[in-house]
């Protein structure tokens, strides 16, 4: 059989993601679709609206084959190691190709993107460094050293969001020489961060932001999304009595700051350059999560840096812990999160060929990543009742979802 | 001046306590009555009812002429070291006597039996370890070897709450040679845990739970206290929208034990003996507070040794934290949290001859016990919503309360 592997958030899963499914089976003529997802908290460092394991089944019935799970210390990072983490999660379960969403849909420009980047690397850091100097963030001062390389044309422009995670995963492929093709689908929506709903195909950004203005799930919303995500919303609603948010967090997180030396602020992954004295102080005067990001905020530090980094201190993730991932060749396993009969097929056959033991539950395993996850789901149901809190944690423990298809 | 120190709680301050003060008066004879207080944690290992500044108005309206902070390292420990941080306080504004509550009201049975009890410590020690070895907790171990002692005698029993602390007020002023007179008064009501109010003067075991119970003031728990206290209960409500009990830090420590690895747990101070295991492994079940300390609870572990211990993981104060109370000779600085006139006068006089800063705000003095007080502060205010926290904790960087009485 062959497989073709999406990276993906689906927070929440919705009918842009099927249409991507479709095209990605298209392109890519695999018999098996597997995606990578990032577990409880996302790149943009925050948490999913609803869990893990409510987020599989929808994606199950409308195509994908195989749900694998980003680790944690991979999922809450800047474009390349998160790129790096699912990139290596595929490659370990054995897909020829991968397919992502991009701009321009053409991916002969990320190829040769790259290529002129291999070439000029050392005027790109060089650049880079200039710019970083001058107290900008990181994603602005990648930009301008881009541009320096001729790589901010109208088809290929890497300021753009999607277009940097597609390059990313290119980087990955390539710099490993591993086996899998890239493809990729033109986006079929105007945009990442679209903030609101004109049809049946939305953004994720937009969707969310109404599930969450409107506490309830709207007309307008219930046309962009498949019936069993719908079910999962609901579902996880009636269970958990919320969904996620980081103002939920707030007094938790506000908390831990509180009750930590500055020292010991400066152990936690991501918290660098002083950041530790500028949180702690802006922690004083914050009354909402989002007041707190807010002034923290600077010229150097982008929103989503600051996110991941409360993420990191909510998991108390430190800079010790992220050793395991930075000296690693590969991913230490592979997490199944959920399958179809096809994709329980697939698996059959290719696991005895795996390199890296395949992963259903924390159960009986004590891979440091592994207690890494476990304190990030604990992190992200600290906010539920008790009883809500050790329900939902034990489909930690259980097998993978199986879906008839 | 002459003055005589009492050694307290004040949770909350009730007619008791009012009894005592002029009870210890007429015994000392003294011209300045200093009380040393326990901040917004107490000795049993329990968030104060009300905070500090709250539970100081009603003892200066009462007899109290300067109520002082028993800082927090030494306020949640077992009785010895209690007694050494408070008598410590107390000496160095001078007092010329201290004056505690006991079933015999006698002191020269304390005094015979430090007597005893020093000359027959090795005895002491050998019978403790002995029984400490058979698994009994600190506080039974400890009975059988004061019996051993022939410490157990109607007049003078070690086995009871007030008599232990008693004689440790007595070891701690007796075994520094400290130029204090140690005075006794019989107690007026029946008992420490006496749990239900029969009169004006009741235990403040029974008054917070009234309290607790009925979630406002009865007429019952009215009779109990001065005006003073029922005027700062009811303050402290509307501004803090909450009075405090452990129940409500469940979310908040349950959390934080559940995203801690059981190393970083035994570096807490307290947890001892594997603890961090036993810890770990029930807060998978617990659904509340009081189910967890049951749940943590052992024949070799009191509940009050282990709500100290979850006290010490609230405010995340480690075992690297203490080494500064166990080395020192006495305390770091003296915290004034309010004073009277004839207080103030007392300490004018007094303060040019005293070894240690006189403190009245966490402000502007970085002394690492004053950060462990800030980081207890937080951790007690943490429960609040944002804007009622940060009004509380503007407390702790103003001037002390002066009464003029």
């Amino acid at each position: 059989m062959n497989a073709c592997g999406l990276i993906v958030e689906y927070n929440p899963f919705h009918n842009g993601h099927v249409h991507h499914i479709q095209e990605a089976k298209k392109t890519s003529g695999a018999d098996c679709m597997i995606a990578v997802m990032s577990g409880d908290f996302l790149q943009r460092g925050e948490p999913a609206i609803i869990d893990k394991f409510h987020r599989v089944p929808a994606a199950l019935q409308s195509g994908i084959d195989i749900v694998l799970e980003l680790p944690y210390p991979y999922a809450v990072q800047s474009s390349d190691l998160f790129a790096k983490g699912s990139v290596q999660t595929l490659h370990e379960v054995g897909v020829s190709s991968i397919c992502f969403g991009s701009e321009s849909g053409d991916i002969s420009h990320f190829i040769t993107s790259y290529e002129i980047f291999k070439e000029k690397e050392a005027i790109y850091r060089k650049t880079l460094k200039t710019h970083l100097a001058k107290g900008i963030s990181f994603p602005e001062a990648s930009k301008y050293a881009y541009r320096q390389l001729g790589l901010s044309t109208p088809e290929m422009d890497l300021a753009k969001p999607n277009n940097i995670l597609g390059f990313s995963y290119i980087k990955a492929i390539l710099e490993k020489k591993l086996p899998i093709q890239p493809l990729t689908i033109q986006r079929t929506n105007s945009g990442y961060h679209q903030q609101t709903i004109t049809g049946s195909i939305a953004s994720a950004t937009s969707i969310r932001k109404q599930l969450f203005k409107e506490r309830t799930i709207t007309e307008q919303v219930l046309k962009t999304m498949p019936d069993e995500t719908i079910k999962q919303l609901k579902d996880y609603m009636n269970t958990a009595e919320t969904w996620h948010m980081w103002e939920k967090y707030f007094q938790i997180i506000h908390y831990r700051v509180m009750t930590m030396t500055t020292q010991e602020l400066a152990e936690v992954h991501g918290v660098d350059e002083g950041l530790e004295y500028r949180i702690k102080k802006t922690a004083k005067k914050a009354i909402s999560f989002n007041d707190w990001v807010g002034r923290v905020k600077t010229k150097r530090y982008t929103w989503t840096r600051i996110q991941r980094i409360f993420v990191h201190i909510l998991t108390n993730t430190k800079k010790s812990d992220m050793k395991m991932v930075e000296s690693a060749s590969t991913v230490p396993y592979v997490r199944l999160l959920g399958m179809t009969k096809t994709g329980q097929a697939y698996l059959n056959n290719r696991k005895k060929n795996m390199d890296v033991p395949l992963v259903s539950s924390l159960g009986r395993n004590n891979s440091p990543m592994l207690q890494l996850e476990e304190k990030a789901a604990n992190a992200y149901y600290s906010i539920l009742s008790p009883r809500n809190r050790q329900q939902l944690f034990m489909q930690e423990l259980q097998a993978p979802i199986i879906f008839n298809d």
